[in-house]
């Protein structure tokens, strides 16, 4: 069967009975799909114009759609040759992940020199070094073993003793050192013992183990790459080992997102026959893809990598280097391993020299991840008095409270509304997206800006904070977050998931549909805030502490950047105290792995870090439940927990 | 084409033009190639009874052999289907190698046991341990990781910490658990930093690694294999961990030998396009069978196996690994190194679970191996005060001298007359060999003993040996090793490589022709006696030393433990000391190894005696030629080097 995609124009041939949506990845075709192929999320729609197919309609495509051609991809399987067009909202857009934001928002943005400068007693002391090495040849006087030679030759250069060799590298050593006429550069690296490998302990001696050899003098082109790697996106840095410059930056979508949005969704995905390893090689070939960007964009050769860092959530990780997280996800919810010992970087796939090790960030839990233990690093809370809460708002929301002396964390589900998901026209925060909003008082018009300044396609996670919390403080809705029906304006209308209110009409709208927000959207908004709410206050709780006691909230991920404080006090998502003790660091995992790269002691901070962090299970903490529906109100069912806000709301 | 090979009615099917060892080879029929297929050896001929072939006729082919179909196999092409015999001087028998010699000879010979006793500071205590685990399955209240979990109940049971992990056990580790219920057995290794892996540095502190994990209880089938990966043949032991007991022993040629039959034609044959590769295979392939007729004989089951430990000379450890030896044959001979970091033997194709690693003995230089340091090792003499002369025979012959204090060691290229090569009818000590012999001194006619009591096939060298003494005291030949020819005996003839002596008539052997002994087969036994002798005699003097000043002569080497002591003096290969002063340690490479196995603490000394020995280049010391002339007499032109066989003759 051929099956030809529209806009793409591409085509495909498979057999008779496949399935669209995997047809659509094979040719690869972007196509959303949320739900892992469970035919739930009802993200993948497309329009088969020409041929047969069949599969159920589902609950989210209506009679006449589906009589129209409209299908959900994962629940159509191919008969005869098809004609199939992915409309717009099916599609992501990659281009505009990599935006950065000038608004001015409430709290404080550092650069990255600052950023680096969070923690203290970093210093410049990379784990790898390359050194350039000469040797005098051989003689019959002088007849030692080539390694015997080249290792004295280190002692005497550079005083190193007691080197440890890869083995792999023993098979070319005679011809690199013959070839070369004798002078090489050596890449050595300080590794630990336990502390690297070892799940208990933190000490031991470091041992220096030889793990390249270049002909030639190539000491001064030594790099390492650094990786975020997220559920929806993964991004890398170079880095330039000799002089502690970030090379260049690049980003792509996690490919992954083809099946499953979430690391639910993932894990799901994993249990099917081959799931694993194909999610193993979408994480791979993201990466790859960053990689040869990198390469690309600061002109550097990718032979010359020397390490690779990556962090990531504990699915992700587990993914990335192909341990099942099967049982992450039933309860009792068990990683597979917290600390993992590094790998080499080739043996996954990376398109990198066979002696690069990749180090992936210790996790501390099955939802709490080598990400946020990277970010809790880089900010230096781990090192500081003041009382701090780290938050990573997200599908998986990650919360850290402590500071030097002890650290609690605990993940909470927020759910995907934060990300655009669950929400009627919800998407990704790519161009098309509303994420700004203003609303008339008298007329209750709508001023709306999309990413990109293009007619609006759907709605992002901050668009969507900032809508409601216009809605709220202009009373178009109440702070259960049903809209006001006897205000006068047509565009709050009944629809088909209940009142909604029309954002934009057809005309105006890059998909010729209305664009609506739903009061089960706000709902879902507000469900998600509750959560996200409720976790730092049970855990602020189990350490009989209070919000007020909070001398600092630091906002990381790439979501948290573009979070407006203000609003999200006013929608009682983030706690209500004064602007200055709000600090956005961005990614946090980059910032760690930045660190840890550039700074072999790191690398016992990081695991300090792990293991200081006590993990809460929410859902067992007995308050939590009370929390979450106590803040299930706009903003808060207990007025006094955000006295600014209700006080403004009475003027 | 198809060629069939007979007496094994074997066929194969091969393009035309393809080469008829190589036919052979790839049939599985064996055919003796000492010098690798260079046409020089003249070992392989064959008989081409039916069908076409090409190539030259070679000097070892007289013109009415080739005129009936006598070809040397490496030199033939093969242009149409063909019939080819193999006759049986062409072929090896491998079910004698691992014959045990019952006849009382000089020198002492030790049991097992006393054997491991010769060692110092020899205890019960392998690095790899099995230990049995169980665990109480996650809750909710306590679901740290499943290593965690892990890690913490061998901490608990077994007082093990700061564990390491092999991460390929990850993978699966969340299964076995889960499986087994939560009671597993894990194998634990300890091992040390730099000195296993480093060049230089001897300390270094040991650590625990987890490398495997079983379902249950299977805490009491742990097992080591050792092995000997001698140029000739390979020997391998099954040794329980658990109650240091020897389960079993098996041998077999290392079919390398297709590709020459000495440590220069492997290093000229690996020069060959993928013929390092082959070499490899070849050594694997010998030692798969090998393991598999261990684990047939113990009725164990080879995934049981937790660690391997191979000692072999330099070039064998090289061709095992798969490092080039290209420029151990090349002045300056250097090797690629002499420490080699433990590798996994699965990577080497070995049959072996993949957590099992291979440790190889380390070596001292080019032609001074890890199987000499196996068994200075084994035979406890870096460990005592007495001046000890240790002697490897063979075509490399290796020699020691030392004691506890220091060691000196040098290689000699004997030449393979020990091993029957470079002799007319000279073979392996197989069935048919000629081993023992006697001469009629009236009649001059001779007494035969064949290994295996069968009809003579040829010489081996110990048989050699015998013979040569035996001429010389009954004054059949003169110190120069020329037959007396006045002598009334027909058995004394000229032949085609001058005069020779017949040892057996064409009636009364295995082949049909007569078996003889030539004045060229004596001079290429006295030269290599010579380069034996004037070895040790060299390093003695390099040290101020006489032959006087031997308190111990330790001889090892399968060969070594057939030699007769007394004869072996009388012609000048072994020095004139008392008898009792003679040890045969049989294979010192397996003593080495399987102390090693025993005792963790042994490796120190394995690498610390490498370390020790001083290594002479023979060929650079001006004393060499000087004592390798004055040693081409029977026994010595100097008689009061042996003035008791000097004594002996007189009378």
């Amino acid at each position: 069967m051929l099956v030809r995609f529209q806009p793409h124009n591409r085509e495909i041939q498979v057999a008779k009975g496949e399935n669209l949506l995997r047809a659509a990845m094979e040719a690869g075709v972007y196509i959303q799909a949320s739900c892992g192929g469970e035919g739930v999320c009802g993200k993948c729609r497309v329009l088969v114009e020409k041929g047969e197919t069949d599969g159920p309609r589902g609950p989210k495509i209506s009679e006449e759609e589906f009589g129209r051609g409209t299908r959900q991809a994962c629940q159509t399987r191919i008969l005869s040759n098809l004609e199939v067009l992915v409309p717009i909202e099916s599609t992501l857009d990659k281009r505009v992940i990599a935006r950065t934001r000038e608004r001015v928002s409430a709290g404080r943005k550092v650069s990255h020199q600052e950023l680096e400068s969070l923690v203290l007693g970093w210093c410049f002391n990379p784990a790898l070094r390359k050194h350039y090495v000469g040797m005098e040849p051989p003689t019959i006087k002088d007849n030692r073993s080539d390694l015997s030679r080249l290792l004295l030759a280190i002692k005497k250069t550079h005083g190193h003793e007691g080197i440890s060799v890869d083995s792999r590298l023993l098979k070319k050593l005679p011809f690199i050192l013959r070839e070369a006429g004798w002078k090489v550069t050596a890449t050595l690296v300080q590794t630990r013992m336990e502390s690297q490998l070892g799940e208990y302990q933190l000490r031991g001696s470091r041992r220096v183990k030889l793990v390249n050899l270049e002909p030639g003098d190539t000491a001064q082109e030594h790099y390492s790459i650094v990786l975020d790697v997220g559920t929806t996106s993964v991004w890398g840095q170079l880095l330039d080992l000799n002089n502690r410059k970030t090379l260049a930056e690049a980003s792509d979508y996690n490919s992954q997102i083809h099946f499953g949005d979430d690391v639910i969704s993932r894990i799901v995905y994993s249990q099917k026959p081959g799931g694993l390893k194909k999610l193993q090689e979408s994480a791979i070939g993201t990466i790859n893809g960053i990689i040869r960007e990198l390469a690309a964009k600061s002109g550097t050769d990718l032979s010359r990598v020397s390490h690779m860092t990556a962090a990531g959530n504990t699915v992700m990780t587990h993914l990335l280097l192909g341990l099942d997280p099967k049982y992450i996800r039933e309860s009792p919810y068990t990683p597979v391993a917290n600390f993992i010992p590094p790998v080499r970087a080739a043996n996954l796939g990376l398109e990198v020299g066979e002696h690069v090790h990749l180090y992936t960030f210790p996790s501390v839990a099955s939802y709490v991840g080598g990400d946020i233990v990277s970010g809790i690093l880089g900010s230096g809370i781990y090192q500081r008095k003041p009382l701090t809460l780290y938050i990573d708002i997200g599908t998986n929301g990650e919360i850290v409270i402590g500071n030097a002396d002890w650290m609690v964390t605990a993940a909470c589900s927020a759910g995907p509304a934060f990300e655009g998901g669950g929400i009627k026209h919800g998407m990704r925060a790519t161009t098309g997206a509303i994420e700004d909003f203003r609303i008339d008082s008298n007329s209750f018009e709508p001023m709306l800006l999309t990413i990109g300044m293009v007619k609006p396609k759907g709605i992002c996670g901050s668009g969507l904070i900032n809508m409601v919390a216009e809605f709220f403080e202009a009373g178009v809705i109440s702070p259960n977050g049903k809209f006001d029906i006897d205000l006068p304006t047509r565009r709050i209308r009944p629809g088909s998931d209940g009142m909604e209110y029309v954002l934009a009409y057809g005309e105006d709208t890059a998909t010729g549909a209305d664009i609506v927000i739903t009061e089960v959207d706000i709902d879902n908004l507000i469900r998600a805030k509750a959560a996200m709410y409720a976790g730092y206050a049970t855990l602020l709780q189990s350490v009989g502490l209070a919000i007020g006691n909070l001398e600092q909230v630091v906002i990381a991920g790439a979501f948290g950047s573009f979070i407006d404080v203000e609003r999200a006090i006013t929608i009682g998502l983030l706690p209500e105290l004064p602007p200055d003790r709000f600090l956005f660091i961005g990614n946090g995992s980059l910032l760690g792995a930045r660190l840890i790269s550039f700074c072999n002691e790191m690398l016992d901070d990081g695991e300090r870090i792990s293991r200081m962090m006590t993990n809460v299970e929410l859902s067992e903490s007995p308050g939590f439940m009370d929390n979450y529906i106590a803040a299930l109100f706009l903003p808060h069912t207990n007025g006094a927990e955000f006295p600014g806000v209700s006080q403004r709301l009475k003027q």
